[in-house]
């Protein structure tokens, strides 16, 4: 068994797939060595001496791990000509790192300048020409030293440090004098030796044994294994120590540091990007001190610096050369850290590049064209985050901005418009030009007009399935939903914004931007990045409907909705609300007078108007969407969601009616409700009012055999809502069956329809077995579902909700992303009895989580055959389904 | 193997032990035989007959069971001396009935006077002298022969029947003639011919084999078969046949019929009660045309009839001893049906008697007296439902009505009283001496003091869980809720009553009566019964505490709540609600000034107002239930619950809090929610308001502590409500442990304060296990969690949920009676996964099921504690819990 495993370029004992034994970190820099790729030369002690070691108990490193440490320093200097560990002309520094087979924080994870001694701290100067640097490095190992690998407490530590700016006046770490330097290398040491009751030790391989000892016993650390309870972790991998020589970019005149993108992050372009400093160190880039230089000529106009490709030709043909081997081993764009020791190169990281939306679209595409990468791997590099990203215009990052007030956000992109607070004023400026955004304490359906005239829909209560929310999603448009600190007045025409800083008020008129992605609301125009998708994005999705295995479908109300999301790759529609449907202009008089019907009769009379509608609607829907299948939900929501609420509407309705406006508030207060989610809608309509769901069955079946006779196909399936009760089902079930075969007794040829029910009860869940038996489909209704569930009302979460997400209760909102623990179980559970029943039952789901990626993936691991969701989030379902089937393997 | 098992008065072959071979029926006529119980003679064919003659897939009797039938008829001649099948001077006449191992509807019944043939209903005719009799006697064979046996429609078999009544212009079958009658059994053996293709069988002997085929065959029928599927009852079990003489109370002079009881079935006192009729069937007696006389000639004085202790000394006195033996024998009251033929006495039937809740419990406290039954049989003789109708005063069954309308069961008891419309009126009215009932559309905690005035309250919405009926029930008030049919005019003074039967308008200041127990609302002044305990009912109740296992505790809210529970025996209080504290006059304004509360200070200042009010509350509480556990829930209800509704109140709200009205409105405007229910409530208050719980925590702390110096044992439990997640409870507990923890320190010793939780939301049960880490109790909160399991407000489903009880969806509204196969699956899988996680954790439930006694039972088999209702359902708890220990067995 080998007691060390060295690394230097193109010399290596280890590579990537010995994890287990040299843990992640020293495994990537073995692979990378075996590429030839110039690394600073080191070493690993492998994970089984950690083991060894831990398991005996002992307080210092055995004779055999000493031997390997004193071996592998060997190695380092060979592969370091002229360097020498406490060497008083070119002394050799290391930096000493814990790495396990997982990274794992709680855990010790680095010392810098480790072999730095009063001696070699001279050497250093003297080499660099730097005292500055020298004892600045110096400095930083003893607090480095003190803390990680001796457990000084860090405030005293750094205390010091903070005294002598104050004494010196100065602000930053690097305005403090060499002087001021050389007190605190002083101060410091009679703190460590003060906490530790050792002078800092001055032995250069007793600092390594020593941090090497703490590398090991910080697996053992309390974090260490509280992390690895967590994370089922098991205690007996151990961490390996990685050894590695120090370089330093601001060793000379002929060194330098900077870092490179193998293409452009921002835009997928395959070019070499970067910024690099000649005599400086990594921190000088970030810092912002000094303005680097580009890596390539061709961007070097303006710069004072100049680019590496002029200054230091070597260097930078052989980072290109790196670069592209990095790319090809690697097979993604490299995010890479360099630095140059008289003129020598070494890579000191290579990582996946973080990139833009547009970036990772682009360098997918690209990559699979040159033949890089397959494209199943291609669509694993997109997030359907970054898909959500590219389908909506953002706000430009760069702007300045006047932050107004925080919301959820409800419905992504950004928008700019004036402020309007009701749904006719928002119609009417739309119709003269105006971009709008519509301000609302909440949005009703009466408000539907007004949120397809605006841009933006911002309201004060409400969550992440309010109707704001869900109907602006369906829309495309922007929304900031539940925006606490807003208090509208809509008689004054103000809203008034309460914030930390005080108040703030606006008026109607007043142009304001929404960040829908964020949840911001901007005073003005902010400026925005526009949508940018470009013609391989189909191609790319294509991509995505291989590797899927579950299917998507859209939420879609009308025909246009369902025209969109057949253009978005809907592959039928999964919830088709038929009330959204009642609120056209046209329509909504004969639903009221349903509503307040007296007896049967009326009611039948109102129904009889409607029929021809709803019937002329399904038939445009099924033309839309032909041969694909199309559930449509029967009447769901409480019938005074359909009534006027002010006394002017409620007057003029009155007229209509030809009744009294006194009867008719009556009537109106006969069906409040004081828990309305919970009271007098979906089936329970459908039971009590059965002459209801009996025109919208009567419609749906017209419609579908006018479709079928116009030899187009129909797959149109009947789905009945809010059932607790496998009679419920039963007997609606009858019912609509009585019209499908009266329709039969008088065709040749029917169309098959299917009927089925939503599961959005705790419940339905729960006596899903029993339910089964008749319905020929379930579709989970996760919004509901997840409100009864969790007993929280989405309109009225917003006032403690994000108080649970802010504590980490939730990962996300429960109404965005699926609580799989608890209305997970729900789901599990019901889909299970339900296919035990019936095996092969056809299983979706159409509440919101249908088009969040997490959800999907939950959904896709429980065995479900489809999700539905708004049409604007159907691509990035398609790319969340295929992500959760890669994932599954 | 026996083929047939004779019985007669002290000549048997079974027993009440073989109910296998002889069906349930046959058993019990061999058992009363064994007695020496004068029965009409018979046999029965057993089960192994009908198992035999089923698999042999024959149509008719073998010779085997023929021959068996011909020796049973031989034992009855016997057994009957002078009677013979197709005698033509003394003809024998059989009933032949159907009869397995438990009783079976959907199989053949019962066939009467077979034997009877155009020969033998003459002779029929002149013994009995009576060719009316021996007519009708023969058209009844012809019509029951022909349905039963022969599957004859039976409208076929009604219609002579109903033509010749018109025909003949009379009403009642037996005020045909004779010749009518002659003429209705020649068109019944027309019809009989017609249909089965056969005439009437002549040969009695045939008759019976016939009648017995059909009763074997019945057992494969397919109601019989889809009856044995839904009950789980094996297929190869089999019925048995019985065939029993016939005997007829109008066969002469000396002939009589009669019921008789062996104690009075109205109020349990030990003597013989009945009636007779001379020379009649028992139908004569039903009918109703014939005045029947007492058995006992003290009865006797206004009788036309006279006592049969007079009439028929002998028959009497037989029957009196037969009455003793049955009592004794089948130690319970005996309802028994009897003939006397020719001076001799027969038992028809004898059964376990129908009787009063006054009369069973009677009867049960006597026969312990009399050693005739131990205290379990005692109990276990008087149901729950008994109890409560004991507890309460009733409407006189007798009493005339002039019925209203119909609401739910809020509240049992019947109370008279003057109709008001607020509580401000009913709490005058009171206050003068009036009986009042408060007639409100829902009532609010702002009503307590009218509730509290009136007599009983009376609602138009709500359920069985709405704040009125918990309320009712908890202060013992009468109520009938959620009564769709008002309509209350408040400023009018007036209630509408829409009935089927029109409109009906009553005023505030008319007089009414409600059944709460039947759910009924009358006009005017109802006669009622009082409620009548007696001291005995105590010693009662002890015996069920015996019995039982489950702990009952209370739900009280006061001290004399308290002292009421314990006075009826409460075993603790399982839910003190704080907030009922809340509405005190002197203290609602201090709950107010809390809620509108703009920061934190001036909520902590109300609250400081509010703690020694609280903490005041909370001693008297646990001083009356000493050494009894004490659960105190913390604020559980929404915060605009507590705010004035009327613009009036606001105003003077406004005044007192130095506000405007503008202000308070905004502020009760930004409390509103849409669903409540679901809103910000429970903890949810207790993390976004910690301050809240603080101060109630302080409240019970610093209460027990002073109640454990004053040396009275004080064992308080705080319960947190409405958790959805673990951390919830983790954060709250450790707020209130932190409290505890203080208080701690500045003593000696510390009460041991429990705290735990309420499971009330589908997700708490779901991670139940999560949850137990951080409680030291659970309890159900049904109430709750029935809304959201079944996604039901219990305020809102008076429109529908009467529709679900009506159709048999359930067979009790579902917050009344746990629906056990939804809400009780999460109640199951809650104490499972709780006490999995931590065994041993005490679990009880405290919502409204707490005192239904089906549910008890379910909550007694899933393992629970105990269950905590209100005060004056405790000894129904009681007893129920005694019962289903007994069920468990």
């Amino acid at each position: 068994m080998k007691t060390w495993y060295g690394f230097a370029k193109g010399k290596t004992d280890g590579d990537q797939t010995m994890r287990n034994l040299l843990g992640g970190k020293g495994a990537n820099l073995a692979e990378m060595c075996a590429l030839g790729i110039p690394v600073p030369p080191g070493f690993t002690l492998p994970t089984s001496l950690c083991v060894e070691y831990t398991q005996s108990g002992a307080s210092t490193l055995s004779a055999d791990v000493r031997q390997a440490i004193a071996e592998g320093i060997g190695f380092i200097e060979e592969n370091l000509p002229g360097t020498k560990l406490g060497d008083k002309n070119k002394p050799l520094l290391v930096s000493v790192r814990s790495g396990a087979r997982v990274s794992m924080p709680g855990m010790m994870d680095t010392v810098l300048n480790v072999g730095l001694t009063k001696e070699t701290v001279e050497a250093l100067s003297e080499t660099t020409g730097n005292r500055r640097f020298a004892l600045d490095s110096y400095r930083r190992l003893i607090q480095m030293y003190g803390d990680v690998v001796k457990g000084v407490d860090r405030e005293l530590l750094e205390e010091p440090l903070e005294m002598l700016k104050k004494e010196e006046g100065v602000t930053f770490d690097s305005e403090l004098s060499v002087e001021a330097l050389e007190r605190l290398v002083e101060k410091l040491s009679a703190v460590y030796k003060q906490e530790t009751g050792d002078d800092f030790p001055q032995d250069p391989k007793a600092q390594i044994e020593e941090a090497v000892a703490a590398v090991f016993q910080s697996w053992g650390g309390k974090r260490a294994i509280s992390y690895r309870a967590i994370n089922r972790i098991p205690d007996d991998w151990g961490t390996a120590a990685n050894v590695q020589a120090m370089v330093f970019g601001n060793f000379s005149a002929t060194s330098a540091t900077g870092v490179a993108f193998t293409r452009d992050p921002s835009t997928g372009e395959n070019c070499v990007m970067g910024e690099w400093l000649p005599n400086a160190q990594g921190e000088d880039v970030v810092a912002g001190i000094r303005t680097p230089g580009p890596l390539d000529e061709k961007d070097a106009a303006d710069s004072d610096v100049g680019s590496l490709e002029d200054k230091m030709p070597e260097a930078d043909r052989e980072l290109r050369e790196v670069m592209a081997v990095l790319e090809k081993h690697y097979k993604d764009m490299q995010d890479i850290e360099f630095t140059v020791q008289d003129d020598q190169l070494y890579l000191l990281q290579t990582r996946h590049g973080k990139r833009t939306a547009k970036a990772a679209l682009q360098i997918a595409l690209e990559m699979v064209d040159e033949g890089l990468i397959d494209t199943r791997t291609a669509v694993s590099r997109v997030s359907p985050e970054q898909i959500d990203q590219l389908m909506h215009p953002q706000i430009d990052p760069a702007a300045e901005k006047d932050f107004l007030a925080k919301g959820l956000p409800a419905s992504p992109g950004a928008a700019s418009g004036l402020v309007v607070l009701d749904a006719d004023t928002a119609e009417a400026q739309a119709k003269e030009g105006q971009a709008v955004i519509l301000v609302r304490k909440e949005t009703s359906p009466e408000d539907i007009h007004g949120m397809h005239a605006a841009k933006g829909i911002l309201t004060q209560t409400g969550g992440m399935t309010s109707h704001a929310a869900v109907v602006a999603r369906g829309m495309g448009r922007t929304c900031v939903a539940g925006c606490a600190a807003l208090s509208i007045d809509e008689a004054a025409g103000t809203v008034t914004i309460r914030g930390e800083s005080g108040e703030r008020t606006i008026k109607a008129g007043d142009q304001i931007t929404l960040d829908g992605s964020a949840g911001e609301v901007y005073l003005g125009e902010v400026p925005t990045i526009e949508s940018d998708l470009g013609g391989d994005f189909a191609k790319f999705l294509g991509w995505a409907d291989e590797i899927r295995e579950v299917k998507v479908r859209a939420n879609a109300d009308s025909p246009e909705d369902a025209q969109n999301a057949i253009n978005l790759g809907a592959e039928g529609i999964g919830l088709c609300r038929t009330e959204h449907m009642f609120f056209g202009p046209d329509r909504i008089g004969a639903v009221r007078e349903m509503i307040l019907a007296d007896d049967t009769q009326a009611r039948e009379r109102a129904l009889a108007k409607l029929e021809p509608m709803q019937r002329s609607d399904f038939e445009g829907i099924f033309k839309a969407m032909a041969g694909k299948p199309v559930t449509i939900r029967l009447l769901d929501p409480p019938l005074h969601e359909f009534l006027p609420h002010d006394e002017a509407d409620m007057q003029e309705l009155a007229g209509i009616l030809g009744t009294d406006l006194a009867t008719l508030k009556r009537k109106n207060e006969s069906l409040h409700e004081f828990n309305p989610m919970l009271g007098h809608r979906g089936c329970r309509l459908g039971l009590t009012y059965p002459e209801v769901y009996s025109m919208q069955a009567r419609a749906i079946v017209d419609a579908a055999c006018a479709v079928m006779d116009a030899d187009i196909e129909v797959l149109p399936e009947i789905m009945i809502p809010l059932i607790m009760h496998p009679h419920e089902l039963k007997r609606l079930r009858a019912q609509v069956q009585e019209i499908i075969d009266a329709k039969a007794a008088t065709r040749e040829a029917m169309p098959n329809i299917l009927i089925g029910t939503m599961i959005e009860l705790p419940r339905a869940a729960l006596v899903a077995d029993q339910v089964a038996e008749y319905a020929d489909f379930y579709s989970f209704g996760t919004n509901d579902l997840t409100q009864t569930t969790l007993g929280l009302s989405r309109d009225d979460s917003g006032k403690f909700l994000p108080f649970y997400v802010e504590e980490g209760f939730w990962a996300a909102d429960p109404f965005a992303s699926l609580d799989q623990s608890g209305v997970g179980v729900l789901v599990e559970l019901g889909t299970r009895l339900g296919r035990k029943a019936k095996p092969g039952l056809k299983v979706g789901v159409c509440g919101e989580h249908g088009g969040d990626p997490a959800s999907i993936e939950f959904f896709v691991n429980n065995g479900l055959d489809y999700v539905s969701c708004s049409p604007f989030r159907v691509p990035i379902a398609r790319i969340a389904a295929a992500h959760a089937a890669l994932n599954k393997g």
